[in-house]
């Protein structure tokens, strides 16, 4: 098949959980779209696609893509990251085929597709070979921000995002350098999160927030909130704009 | 007047300049309010409105905010602190006007209102005396790696974003500490974020943009840009997941 019959990838952002938060973009996207493939653990449903379910074209092709794995692995390990590049393989295979018989597969991604997404792994795969079109979303900590009211940034700030895996003295370290900041990926890393904090200084200001944009989102200081447990997906917001009037 | 028979302001992102790109939420707001209220330099038309414009109703109060000063001047000058100052303080009495008359206004603003947003100084006025309400947007960086359809960042990666006002070793250094960046406000300070660039071996990987979601986008290797010419909001993409397959 020539590459002028080729279809389209395009990655569509569906925003960080409010179905409301959705582009007209990402909507029309999903009305041209002949595969709609989401990405979910298995056993799980995809939270990209109770997001935009209520745009799917009845009838419409969809290709859940299902991790291989349910339970958090040691990053490092290399049978964690074959068994993950082999299921990228695989996925990109098959939305390959589609593709090929020219059809337009969209790839709903929650947040923004480029942006910490799990869609990347599809688009450098496929990105080489096809037409590929990339619609933003609204990421999850805009959402987050957003539902807690909290300027974030401001004028010449400094904003930076952190994974809550880093040691501790370098999250201080990184903390303490930027005006403002979030830090992912909260979950068992709560109380190192909460010392690193308080090491920058930053600890009077941070918010802690779950489930940022749903119906039962939790935003509370996080002096407020208890070490007993945080879910991966908590995040912590340090404001900055330090001069505001 | 009580404060139950308030009005309510609302923050209404109206993501980075490709109008598709607006939320179903913002156009709600839009539909609902009494009162539209934009930021424009003077004798400028808002970015904002012009986004917003087919969501408009026909006859809603519109209240053109506009700034007492269209040139750049030194930030650190007091007379341009107190200027501003004095131009939010009036913006947010005539919005408390509304607001106090019981009705609905909506602040529109590109990208996320609490991101690097004017909204910010109209929130931090009025949100202590008024119920408000954001509505998150798809930010001007996500508009530009998403028309560039390049991956920004992955995994444990660190991401910043740096003003381009920073000193060249200041700079240098905080790229070369982050996997991924976003230089914002490039315009004059472009031959010192090149070499900054440079000095971090961020340089092969960085990727010039204006006017990223616009009809007439320029999106091309920094490397390939000459230093003659870079608009204010030019921004450069140092894009990371360094270990991309």
């Amino acid at each position: 098949m020539s590459a002028g019959s080729a279809g389209k990838l395009i990655g569509v952002g569906v925003g960080p959980g409010d179905p409301e938060l959705m582009t007209l973009k990402a909507i029309r996207a999903l009305a041209e779209a002949d595969v709609v493939a989401h990405f979910a653990k298995a056993g799980n449903l995809s939270h990209a696609r109770a997001i935009a379910a209520p745009h799917l074209r009845p009838g419409i092709t969809e290709l859940p893509l299902l991790y291989p794995v349910t339970t958090e692995l040691p990053k490092c390990s290399n049978s964690y990251r074959d068994a993950l590049r082999d299921f990228y393989d695989q996925a990109a295979a098959d939305i390959a085929a589609h593709l090929e018989a020219g059809r337009v597969v969209a790839v709903i991604a929650e947040g923004d597709p480029l942006f910490y997404g799990s869609y990347m792994h599809l688009h450098t795969r496929l990105a080489p070979r096809f037409p590929v079109e990339v619609v933003a979303g609204v990421t999850g900590m805009s959402g987050c921000w957003s539902a807690a009211a909290t300027p974030i940034a401001q004028g010449d700030d400094i904003f930076t995002v952190l994974p809550a895996t880093l040691p501790e003295d370098e999250l201080a370290r990184r903390l303490s350098e930027a005006n403002a900041a979030v830090v992912m990926k909260v979950g068992r890393h709560l109380p190192k999160v909460r010392r690193a904090l308080k090491e920058s200084g930053r600890l009077p200001r941070a918010i802690y927030v779950e489930r940022g944009t749903m119906a039962d989102a939790k935003l509370i200081p996080l002096a407020a909130k208890p070490d007993d447990d945080a879910p991966y997906f908590a995040i912590v917001l340090v404001p900055g704009w330090e001069d505001r009037p």
